[in-house]
């Protein structure tokens, strides 16, 4: 989502105006509702400054991947309080209301969203999280993905940045085949944020196919986005940037294969190779 | 701070073995310690995931920019706990006792950091801050940057990207006076702490004149960076990247100047393009 914008351009010694198109970033204060005891109880968990127009997507990715919920089921109902897009617009809620309250420690989730970061959620919470899901089901399966299908992926995540072509200034995360199809791809000026909106769709429509599935994102690669994809049980993430020694770090601790840097030609693997086939 | 990493390089059709550079991201968590009724209050008000090596500038500029303390005297000392940079080195604590609590209102604190999001502190309290603090002293006057200075900033940034030229990973923020003259620069994995870093550094070091500098940052300009910088009263900031809707409300809001796109040839301005000389 995105707006014109009347801007200066200054080129060839001089100054003009032109129109550009802005990616829009709004916060969305996220609020859980859930009954304990008979009664209901309605607590923020989180204010995120997100691309709006898919909130419903990108809140079921959030709970998802932050192993609020377990699953999707999880969720009755999502309610969306505030105003159109526009400008300075601050007022955005999304109450979602859980049918399952019997796994939410609010105290524990709020722990967990006591964090400055451009990694999205982090902490030692969320690590330890991580952790204990990880431990017991550690894929060390498919898929294997062609080295072809890596390099292509890059020109097919930039083909289909529809709002990146229109701003230059937006995320992507895309879910792609073994193929190479992909399967869909979300934007936003967060790059958690569109990984959540990806994972919720892909929920949301039941695509999530992870035994036939690689990850593709733009920018760089750090701690929240390898948090995120190892949450959804994704076991391969690319990415057209540099990867952090956190991201790199956590993708051998769980049998993730990280690639970084991927351009037209080239790519770096840091992390178990053997998913990458070389030789096709 | 990075370290040597052995990753497999895809190129002309072959893997082979080398050795790259990767910026390091850990975990730190941020503690206040003041007293409140003779008694010593310790509280966990955020973990950040940051480059390690520069935390007491880093947590100096935090504590500032987010309006915590109003100077640095507030700060009576800096305690660091935790391990040496280590590969998935999780348990790094930074103490800072505080000599005047009268203004910390824990709650509210807590409540500003209850956020997910690569804007770094977000949330709607982090505006209202803002607000309060901004009404009474928006700044109608210098600096005046010409426009050469503008174009040159970006190769100054560049050439002083220590960290990045050995990861290609890594954010920047610069403080540049009016004739292009570096005054600092700080790298971090986040936007953000690289900003903190760099106030931090420049209130600690008395290096801070709003009157005649002005900020560049790499990559894009959003929410987080334009909110520290109008917390730290500077009125130009410029950056590589695009700027977000909010980035640009907010600049109108509080009379900053926003250049993004800066490139070798051209920039483009999105606000208060008076304090852009161009006929120079």
């Amino acid at each position: 989502m995105s707006y014109d914008y009347k801007v200066s351009k200054f080129k060839n010694n001089e100054l003009k105006e032109s129109v550009d198109q802005i990616s829009i970033e709004e916060p969305l204060e996220i609020i859980i509702k859930y009954k304990e005891n008979n009664t209901w109880i309605q607590n923020t968990i989180s204010v995120t400054m997100r691309t709006p127009g898919d909130d419903k997507n990108l809140i079921t990715g959030f709970l998802f991947n932050e192993k609020i919920i377990e699953n999707i089921n999880y969720i009755e109902d999502i309610q969306s309080i505030g105003n159109p897009v526009g400008k300075y617009n601050l007022d955005n809620k999304i109450i979602v209301t859980l049918n399952n309250s019997k796994n939410i420690d609010i105290d524990k989730i709020k722990r967990n969203f006591l964090t400055n970061s451009s990694c999205g959620v982090c902490g030692k919470t969320s690590l330890d999280t991580l952790e204990m899901i990880k431990k017991d089901k550690i894929v060390k399966s498919l898929p294997k993905i062609k080295y072809k299908i890596i390099i292509e992926s890059s020109e097919i995540l930039r083909k289909n940045q529809i709002e990146f072509s229109k701003t230059g200034g937006i995320h992507a995360s895309g879910l792609l085949d073994a193929d190479g199809n992909i399967v869909a791809l979300k934007e936003d000026v967060g790059r958690h944020n569109a990984l959540d909106k990806l994972i919720g769709y892909a929920l949301r429509k039941n695509l999530l196919d992870v035994t036939n599935q690689f990850l593709a994102c733009s920018g760089r690669l750090n701690f929240d986005l390898v948090q995120k994809a190892l949450m959804a049980n994704i076991s391969i993430l690319t990415g057209v940037g540099a990867p952090t020694s956190l991201a790199i770090d956590l993708a051998n601790k769980f049998d993730m294969t990280l690639v970084g840097f991927v351009k037209e030609d080239r790519f770096n693997i840091y992390s178990n190779e053997d998913r990458i086939i070389i030789n096709s």
